[in-house]
């Protein structure tokens, strides 16, 4: 059963009651695109979608938006403003029509100048960080989002079978970058889900480590790919560490240890669990090997329309996974002037375990070449 | 004489005492990569540093990246946090180290949630938009900076050739999109300075509009491309628009006015004039030909690490462009149902005139494929 425009904004009316606010607001991004599915861009205009609990929704939409909007469908008070005029008086325009107290945003979403605006045009409006509830819409996946899903890690898979079979022996990490953004877009990426990360040697010590120019890859390094297609609005998000030519002793420890914790957190998953004790599970292996001084992150995070979004999967965090949940499982240790290691599926809970959406084998890899 | 971090960290002591506040922050974005020149991404993680008026620049920085601010060479008080503690006695241990009573932050970048996390470390800081002040560091270029800018942008203008020579009658919009993305990428490109837009017949009358998968291009079509490279970190932002096999007398008419009002745009531009006074000079065109109920847009906006940045070139703002300033001039036309025209350019403010660096013909072409 498709759902349409409205049942999809109604779904934000529940959540304004959940949170006893009078309305939610969304602004271009995923939540924003869940809702009217069609795209739109976020720069430095504001956008802004407001959903009152018991009232018809509204919307401040930039001038030049206009003929895009019409394709949404929405059928409640539209408040445009063109460029030339500012939108100050479309932000009172706005308020005045919704006459709300209270309004639940997107805390990780909205940028402080859109808050100001609200502020601006209504003092006494309490603004609440909602993010929570309204992206929590978007934990359980339905069957197009896993299509969609699936779709983007198999683009990606295939994009990193090609750059393998590219690799040679002092090439730039740089260079091994654009081999990977090639072959994702050449497999059907319509977009990158975020820059990738291809660091060797040393440089996969960083957990956010950037490509570097001036680094050519040598005999023995552990080459480190984290990376995603974006298809559809939705992200691939994959890490693996392969070895160059040869492995040190050190490096299939680690490599072996990282996996473990891995296969602990694919093993404990299914619906019911929390995220605390899938996180639990996977840095226990780490902590209990000798090279617990090399833990720097958290098991992972939800994955979707956005990159990284709820539920992270961390000590602390005590939201109980529901069947339909997809996140990256993505232990690794890293130790500093050294080298790092880290393996990430997509994993997709079920009622009675989980799947990994990502398939591209886990073993250690010595790659010749 | 190259700028060392403490010079470009000072910039923003000054940003401080003009804007009468006691500190100015920054988030990962433009301002923050300039500032540092290493790059970080901002996902659900708060990363913040704070650079006082009257005492040394201090950060609160996830624990995860602490190795790779090591590479920043910052000498100011870092406090770290980790996924499983939260951030909250980060935020209170930085604002009681700071013991200020105001702060200017970047209203378009940082996000609501670390507003929220400041307010709740310290309910009495007063929190301003700095915006204006803080990004216009950033709208005087220098000469790395129009380097970078030149790269990009030689890059974006080979990835077009390319793309062009590629275009047969029959292709999907989306099939066109992806072959310039996969020329960008092939050309250089780091990343994509945006999504890139690809418009063909009724699609280019939406000045955002997404490549269709459902629409094959047709003899007679207007095809419109608005894209970029980013390289070194800066944005390349050109459009161009061509007719296929043949151009009817009204796209030849309103091409014509688009490309008198982009010229008009390049000879008003020099040091001294207003974004008030280019922008009247180049709208004027367009609202004193047939063709005025078509205006949608604006002329453009500043250029640099962000793909829209101050200046914007619109009536009403009565800035003066310095030399050094990188502006797009991108008049369109655009009726719904019909088509749309534009042309832009990405230009040098120089002390006696303008320098476009985009060299690409803007004489009308009607692609023969």
């Amino acid at each position: 059963m498709t759902q349409t425009l409205s049942d999809r904004l109604n779904a934000y009316v529940q959540v304004a009651r959940d949170l006893n606010v009078d309305a939610v607001a969304l602004v271009p991004g995923p939540n924003f695109t869940r809702a009217v599915i069609h795209p739109f861009m976020s720069h430095e205009r504001p956008f802004l979608m407001v959903i009152p609990a018991n009232s018809a929704p509204a919307a401040l939409v930039p001038n030049l938006e206009l003929r895009s909007w019409d394709l949404v469908g929405f059928d409640g008070s539209v408040f445009d403003w063109r460029d030339q005029d500012g939108y100050d008086a479309a932000f009172a325009a706005l308020v005045a029509h919704l006459g709300i107290k209270s309004l639940a945003v997107e805390g990780q979403i909205m940028r402080v100048f859109v808050h100001h605006a609200l502020k601006q045009a209504q003092p006494d409006l309490r603004i609440v960080d909602g993010e929570a509830a309204i992206s929590g819409l978007r934990v359980i996946k339905t069957d197009d989002d896993i299509k969609a899903l699936k779709a983007a890690i198999e683009i990606s898979e295939r994009a990193l079978e090609r750059t393998l079979d590219s690799v040679r022996i002092g090439q730039t990490e740089k260079e091994i970058e654009q081999a990977l953004i090639q072959a994702l877009f050449a497999e059907g990426a319509e977009d990158l889900a975020f820059n990738p990360i291809v660091a060797a040697g040393d440089g996969s010590a960083r957990p956010h480590a950037k490509a570097r120019l001036d680094y050519a890859v040598k005999a023995g390094d552990p080459l480190l790919f984290d990376f995603g297609a974006r298809k559809h609005g939705f992200c691939a998000d994959i890490t693996r560490t392969v070895f160059l030519e040869h492995a040190t002793d050190e490096g299939r420890d680690v490599y072996d240890t990282v996996l473990r914790a891995n296969l602990i957190g694919h093993a404990v998953t299914r619906a019911g669990v929390t995220a605390h004790e899938i996180d639990d599970a996977v840095i226990g292996v780490l902590e209990a090997s000798p090279f617990g001084d090399r833990i720097r992150t958290k098991t992972g995070h939800g994955l979707g329309r956005d990159v990284h979004e709820a539920p992270y999967i961390m000590r602390g965090n005590h939201t109980v996974l529901e069947a339909g949940t997809v996140f990256t499982n993505e232990p690794g240790l890293y130790q500093i002037d050294n080298f790092g290691v880290r393996i990430e599926d997509d994993v997709l809970v079920t009622e009675d375990g989980c799947v990994s959406l990502t398939t591209f084998p886990t073993d250690l890899l010595v790659l010749k070449c």
